[in-house]
């Protein structure tokens, strides 16, 4: 209802100035004692809230994953400790836990339109890599895998080439220094979003390295996002694979 | 023509080794004394080469335009000088030039598709919009601007949000503290280049405490890229442009 | 008694020579073998002293608070442990501790004067907003929370701007980007008191991110306080709240 | 007219539901080409626009100046060059220009309340500290100014301390390493803003070390602004003040 | 085979389309689940492939080792625990693990050629120092060790100097302020690797102070690698090691 | 023995070519198997050596203990833990063990000459300023300690100045904003040695911020050494001290 | 006159209350409308009062050279550039001026007692140098200059170690990676003065690279001053040497 | 003459006392009143000295380029300015000076032996690359150059492979985020001398992000030197091509 429409009704006495103020205030979440859930985010955005486990308290992790999930009959979390599963798991039996990416969650079957394709430079930066992908396959994208082409071994990367290049978007998953993204960035059409990640040691200063590698990049069309945020590239390779698809 | 194709060729003495040769090793470039214009750049990733003025050698720069008008009847460059555009301009006298953006171009009319939307936080970002909203529509991408809508003033923002909201994506530019990304990013559907910018003085350190504002940002759907590059903002929001345009 | 006064007296010889020497020298505080009890503090600055507990070895916590206690009936201590409680609740069974601030206090009954509101952008951010009220409130100052309205979801924050523009002050609490303050200080008129805090992962580097961005922010009538500094802030909200009730 | 009222006159027939369209999206800003002038701000925040003079180009800087000055009959801008005070007094010239603060303003009589000391720890800082003094005397506010006072000849300010110490509240401007901004804040009952600058040399950082040292200090009541931000400063000051006032 | 010999024999009937088209497009690696071996990295690079033990989940290490010894009669990891010593061993009884230097492995006997010198600035350095002289001997240079001649105590270089002056190259491992590669540099006619490490506290910051030094030593001929990098530096060692035997 | 005079006993035959040589090549020190202990280095210096027990192993520890001890009758190391305590004690039962500082020393009775004040800022600071004082005490220096006096309650240093200002120098150790040394610099005439510490959170960058307040200082005569590095304060308190007292 | 002087003469009534009160007041600097020059300096540091040039107005200048002149006999300023000393020259032709340091001076028959050594890693140091020998000079300091030693050719500083050992202190000003100080520190019994210089490309970030590593230095009794501060450390090796002398 | 010889010559009366403590001490240097020219270098290093022209007083330059030419026939400098060219020029008109490395010199004619590549990522970064091809050349090296072969356009690297691999050594100068050199580690035997560049804007700061990338490099064999180093990798490619070439 947009806000025209609502002063045309109020004014022909079909709305009440009450319901009006409530519409036009309308708060758009549900209020819990610790938390403001966000109910109308799909709506507005397209996407489900999503869950990030790390730091909540046990009780609040509990009934955010059981209100979820009744409203949705599924729900998704990131970044979520065996604990947590143990306990998610002892009042939704059917809850899945992936220890590699932490994700947990419960997944209603869905179709999975479109096409993107997670790389890694290397096998350390698999749990972020799945953190992208299980992200894009929840909200609906197919993904395809291909770990571990970094560029110290070219030959790897090229022998994938096609499935690279025929997908919507690609996500760069890559530590160390991160040259990933520089070198697929000269090799496709289409975005590549680019996740720097902590893996490395010394001068690699938990990811700041890769970040900056990734953000001074000479190649074009590099969208890059925070240290190790697997859940945010899965999230904007969707957009940009829905704007593909026509949805 | 695959490299299947070239093996079944060269068997069947339809290709000479020589010529195979020529073609699986084929360079795709033109070699100039100082530097290798990528002219098969436009195949491989769908858009022309564009011309970095800054730090260019006036002879270097004057070559650079004329082959690339001679090639494509169209030219662009970014980070261009009034000294270069005077340079530039006596053997070119159709191109045109924008002293707030630094672009120096001959333009070509083109249809331009779908709808990009480009936002600044201050009138100071407003070069560096600039530089993104003419890449885009150089590359072909129908674009709107809404400048000086920062969010110490956010009614300037709300009462332009249907204009936001219908983009393919929007690109949001910012300097200072660079709020503007993460306030957008939870009002729209669709992604949201970020581009900080330099603007600012003290703790600002030229863009550095943008850039963390947009990488760290608490909404979803942020692409960042470097600081000032509004060049590498319009190219992204051209291939997110296209994609979502079936291109 | 002013420099002028005691030296009438010393003229009128109502006071020693050693008096008046001991009192122009006047200490101030009084001595612990390990640390200097600030007890002129309150009547210096407006404010009791308050205990770091963090770092504190268990006797000396243990007599610090005894001391602090007697001499005021109340005391409050930031930063404490479990453990810290469980060994200052051993002597004074009274006091009382809050997992989620860290605050362990024992408070008399008080009137609390004006209004300072209390906001945070995420549910991480609610144990340094916790520092912030609570230390407020043990200086007399009334409080409002207004927990989770980061700018991801700028509905949340604009349902509650009444509670929040007619504060004396307003506390905004935000980690990873920390936009929070920016959007606050364009929406009142009152001062806006910014802790950035250290939630956030990656580029947010504990905090710096969400320091830079609310010192860079393009509002006005933001005071910047330490990282996770809550104390500081309820501190700084009780001066101006004061100033406010003419206190 | 709260937005209440704008339904029930909508309901009654009073207002139109275009015109209450109008209200609800009232935009508050007067549209210019590049930039979009916050008329409603003086009513909003309490404070009219002021000109940040640095990197406005001529044109844009005279049509601002004037139409400021038509509205309110007065008009301030910071960091303006000379080239710019002679610009803008060629048509309005009753201007005045302080170069040693870069301030350029029409000032109206006016009523300066309360009370705010500004100081520096040396003399280089004085820019910086009028641009905090006369911004607040722009807004109404009385301003003591004691400079040249800091900390390696604490004699200097101990003289001063009554007219500190009396004062709604204290601006400590201070380069180097910025042990001002403790000192004072162990000194005085009221809130200090504590104002790094860019004056230091070799690891002083363009103004990072007294930042770091203002936002750590030990001492309580500390509200710190940007690098050399003498206007927030003012601003700040003005919004305490007031409430100090009872305004 | 070039690629000129693989398309004679193509066109010459000696080869099929097939084959050649799997030797043009020939990975040269072995797909593991989690990860791509490349096998053909010694051939390609001269060097076999080396594990880096740290953040491997148990059975991948496993399966690692044992396919690489199956392979290569050896296999050499950096970084391994102690755990991961009595894993392996579990398997393959006569690995050998050096607890200072984290290094796991099963070595042939191999004749080891010319000369490089690794020394260290303190004692804490010996277990990066050890980790670049195992390194190099794996990879079957001769090594000569001179721990503990930092700069603080000139003499003890000094009396060394003959040893350091003959070696094709000198390996510098030192933290804190790293001075030992500049003095080195100076003293010698073949190349330096300096190695930082993250030896020191305080504002060594884990390395980075080690890691300025090097890069910026006024002497010449310095080689700087990563921080604690001693793999690094015995390979680069083997590398000029292997040009000065005429490998 | 001067270079002359062994050349001249050489040339007189009074020395063998054997012996000079090994005299001028001489190494001024004992090889251990993993160490140069370097035993001529208190004739070089004037200062015994030092242990740094922090990351030495078990074994490492007692030897090194054991011989300087059988050498000097008196052994002093820092940085060191209960276990290396009980470790070293069961040997040598005569050991001390300061868990405050770190220190754990055999120390015989000496003459304390001259005077050095070390004062801290905050209680948390105490560890280090023990490490100074115990330091240059153990090095024959008369220490005064003046504690908890930072300058957030200036009156509580006022009132110590007369202990301050007469010493040879005066070791200032502070954490979070490190102003104390500032203050300090201005009141004394005799050399002020600045101790950063790491007390502080947020922004105090482990020490960092205290470090680059020190470096800056607007007073004179501040001689900075590393964060948290009291043994070097002590060190050179000593040198200085000893200076003032003509050794 | 002590406080207890100033009382008794109070009581006696020697002494007026006003007198009383303005000694105990008083301020101990004279009031000029710009700055407050600290004339009671030399009796509470011992150091009268060096004019720091750079950033002072020309008006100004002149005022506090013409004054200290006419107080002292002599005046001494830092940074000074061409310009000034033409300025101060016009009215003080007797003012000398050196253009590699900066310095603008006139300067007083005096005796220099003592020795400081004063050493530079290269030429490009000597600027400097130069403003800490000066320094040192102008407040009686006997100082011997060795430049150009640096650690890529240690003969040059090994053959002047006589010269250098029996110094009462060494001030080593050197940029790049800064080693000298840490090589000095090892062959020298008295204090180190470490000036890190801003000399140097790249990562040596303008100083901060030979800041870390003076700091971090592996060698004792490094005093340490800001990048480029050879007047700090001019003004410091005179208060060490001072002591050394008796004074 | 080694140490034994000069002994037993004066055990043997064939050298005096005298002259045997000069050849001890044998400075090994030039002095002249602002540098000590290190003659004996050539011997010491194999390496001639090079002269850093920026910041050299016009007078300094002309005596050391005519001090170094006579005695050698040749003289190297880097980093000359047009005016500098112009200066030496008028009195050795055989200078040749290179606008683009700012290499001044002269050069005779010399044997270049075996082989060093020296690529660049882009056109920017030939500055930097020649002042290392040319230094490897005066140095006797025989250098190819391959400009322009970014990582965003790979097959222009690689249509270059065999000129690459079949080099001694590598030197890869890039800038931005400085991939060039992982992807040319992972491609060659040889080592790869990383030299980063300044050229970028915005997070590249200066150089900073492309020396962490190398620095960082997931291939093995990268030697890193300073940012914009050209020198320094001009002459470690020396030292390692002349052990490839047995010199």
């Amino acid at each position: 209802m947009t806000l025209q429409q609502i002063l045309e009704e109020v004014k022909d006495g079909q709305l009440s100035v009450e319901h009006a103020e409530n519409l036009l205030k309308k708060e758009g979440y549900e209020e819990m004692d610790y938390a403001k859930l966000d109910t109308t985010r799909k709506e507005r955005t397209g996407f489900a809230e999503v869950v990030y486990c790390a730091r909540k308290a046990d009780e609040h992790l509990l009934n955010i994953y059981q209100k979820l999930y009744k409203e949705d009959g599924e729900v998704f979390g990131t970044r979520a400790s065996q604990h947590q599963y143990e306990l998610v798991k002892s009042v939704l039996p059917q809850v899945v836990y992936d220890p590699v990416s932490g994700i947990l969650k419960i997944e209603k079957e869905k179709e999975h339109i479109g096409k993107v394709t997670v790389c890694t430079a290397g096998t350390a930066d698999i749990s972020v890599a799945e953190e992208a992908a299980q992200t894009a396959e929840y909200f609906g994208t197919h993904v395809e895998r291909i770990y571990d082409v970094g560029v110290s071994g070219m030959h790897r990367l090229f022998s994938r080439l096609d499935t690279i290049q025929d997908a919507n978007c690609v996500v760069a998953v890559a530590g160390m220094e991160g040259a990933l993204a520089s070198v697929m960035g000269g090799l496709v059409k289409r975005p590549v979003i680019a996740v720097p990640t902590s893996v490395g040691y010394g001068a690699s200063f938990h990811g700041l390295s890769a970040l900056l590698t990734m953000i001074n990049s000479c190649a074009n069309g590099i969208a890059v996002v925070n240290i190790d945020n697997g859940y945010g590239a899965g999230y904007l390779a969707t957009q940009i694979n829905r704007l593909a698809e026509g949805k």
